[in-house]
């Protein structure tokens, strides 16, 4: 069944179609004009998705060419960025064309943030091929690469002109990587959307409708707060200990996997505060667990808040940490820089 | 006396201020509280304005970190970026914080370029020292570092929240420099003020009247068209030609004498298709020889053309070439991209 979500934002309207087996030359047809189109994926996706996509952009009349770049977070950096844009420039990329990100959240980032800033911005499409891009990084169009500062922290505003989310790719998934992204999906149920949390605990999984859930409820905060300076804020939630995990480990801890513990971590302190009722947690935990998520956490507090010290979203030295009013229903608490372990102390500590 | 511009973005206003020894911080305290504030610059800049730009901001209560990158087009490229954005990491610059941009155009489309993609944008300001960035670069918020592919061929649109724009620098500089500043400058009157063509071919230089004049162009044209889709491409009147010398030569000749040799070219191309009065050209010539700027180009038409083939401007086949009505009316006149070897040899050809 066709699903389709709409993205309404400051630079127009865009759809995310979800569905089984799409034919992407025949549906970026719909909305673009021959041109020529730079297809950018990892090579890992390339190999699995990479022929019949290119051949579905030809057949619809596109000029094709690819960059391919080495699958991983690693490879989310300017050093990727300048090989890109420089491949963009040497096949002459003009801008009524179009690059089109095929992969998962770091393909569709580092894609997103090449066709922001090639020729100062041309149009991109992005074609997710996880659970984590495709509920999360493939729509609003956040783009970012890290640096060895921090992560995300060099990036554009820059939304994509069409999503298509052919959900049969996640039959080829990792079994860890699937549940990387499924932690995304259900912080949608955490912040905004208890009848998707009653989907995660009670229901088994149609990804379709999940998909279509989560992107509704993006697309929704994307709206309201499209370049990330208010309520978007939530869609950060266990983020802020996730992000120093991450950093912590090296980047050993995957990012699903970070988000989730970080979500206990910020579950458990909501709790405490007496925010959302005893047992929460206890729930929640069963919740990640069932999609094989972990929920532990083996940093102190006090390393995971200095971790943190480089993060975009803070203003000076206040924080808006990311909490829960209830199952449901997120808000941002602003707190002193100083306070976050203190918080981070209480969502570790079981007792 | 102080002079004042207005420039009307979608991102909103913002005062290009023009005056002799401003002070930097006072004027700056006027519109943005005390934050932190990188101040990138090159290496010839800040020995001559460092000193006494980073006193000011301290002085009026900023908190200021400094980067300073040896001067020249050479530095214009996304490792610079790269080193500049780490730095703002490492200091933990925030999303409330500034960027300052203390130098000529290469310092201005860098630090810009680096602020726009810095936390995925943050505030800067532009402090132009050369005329050149004063009259042109450091106004409208195009920024961009060039690649390997070609000139300006990576950036964004951001616009500065304020210009301070200290005329007596200009007296520090090299008589090169000041006239390739004044190419761009010229440019104005040829394209949209028969005033100010008037004022270069009869007067006494006062450069900030030229400089309030230019500046008020520029800011009607960014008004009407910010990203560069329609009218805003008349700014590139001679740059097309002006790039392709840049890009021949190895950036052994600069951007405005390429400019001035550029303009020189489409002149005598408008002339000879009856566009402009015989004798526009030769009276031009003359003004550009008062003003210490070259005239010639000793690049064949094929040479020039083939050159631009990766040029951010074109769409496709097709190439918006600025020509002129006459003196002081510029307009796009679209060809295709194979005729313009013709327009440039007609351009050359002063028979």
């Amino acid at each position: 069944m066709k699903r389709s979500v709409l993205v309404d934002t400051s630079s127009g309207k865009y759809e995310v179609l979800i569905d089984k087996d799409i034919n992407i030359g025949q549906e970026l047809n719909k909305i673009h004009k021959a041109c020529h189109i730079l297809v950018v994926s990892d090579d890992t996706v390339f190999d699995l998705y990479g022929k019949r996509t290119v051949d579905s952009l030809k057949e619809a009349g596109y000029k094709v060419d690819t960059f391919v770049f080495e699958h991983g977070e690693k490879s989310k950096n300017l050093a990727t960025v300048e090989k890109i844009v420089e491949y963009a420039g040497s096949v002459s990329l003009t801008r009524s064309d179009l690059m089109l990100a095929l992969g998962g959240g770091v393909v569709g980032d580092i894609t997103g943030f090449c066709s922001a800033i090639f020729l100062r911005g041309i149009d991109f499409v992005q074609v997710p091929t996880t659970v984590l891009a495709a509920v999360d990084s493939s729509v609003g169009g956040k783009t970012a690469v890290d640096l060895v500062a921090g992560k995300n922290l060099a990036g554009a505003f820059h939304q994509p002109i069409a999503v298509y989310l052919d959900t049969t790719v996640f039959e080829s998934l990792p079994k860890a990587t699937f549940a990387e992204g499924l932690a995304e999906a259900i912080k949608y149920g955490m912040i905004m959307d208890p009848d998707l949390y009653k989907i995660f605990r009670d229901e088994e999984l149609d990804m379709d409708i999940v998909c279509e859930k989560c992107i509704a409820d993006k697309a929704k905060i994307v709206h309201e707060d499209e370049f990330d300076t208010g309520i978007r804020k939530i869609l950060n939630f266990g983020h802020t200990p996730g992000h120093a995990m991450e950093k912590l480990s090296n980047l050993s801890i995957s990012h699903g996997e970070a988000v989730a513990r970080g979500m206990v971590i910020m579950t458990r302190a909501s709790e405490k505060k007496g925010y959302i009722p005893e047992g929460s947690t206890k729930e929640f935990i069963e919740i990640l667990k069932k999609y094989n998520l972990p929920i532990t956490c083996d940093f102190s507090a006090e390393d995971l808040a200095n971790a943190g010290s480089v993060d975009k979203k803070r203003l000076s030295d206040t924080l808006g940490l990311i909490m829960l009013k209830k199952i449901g229903e997120a808000y941002i608490e602003d707190i002193n820089i100083k306070d976050l372990a203190s918080y981070y102390e209480m969502g570790l500590n079981e007792n």
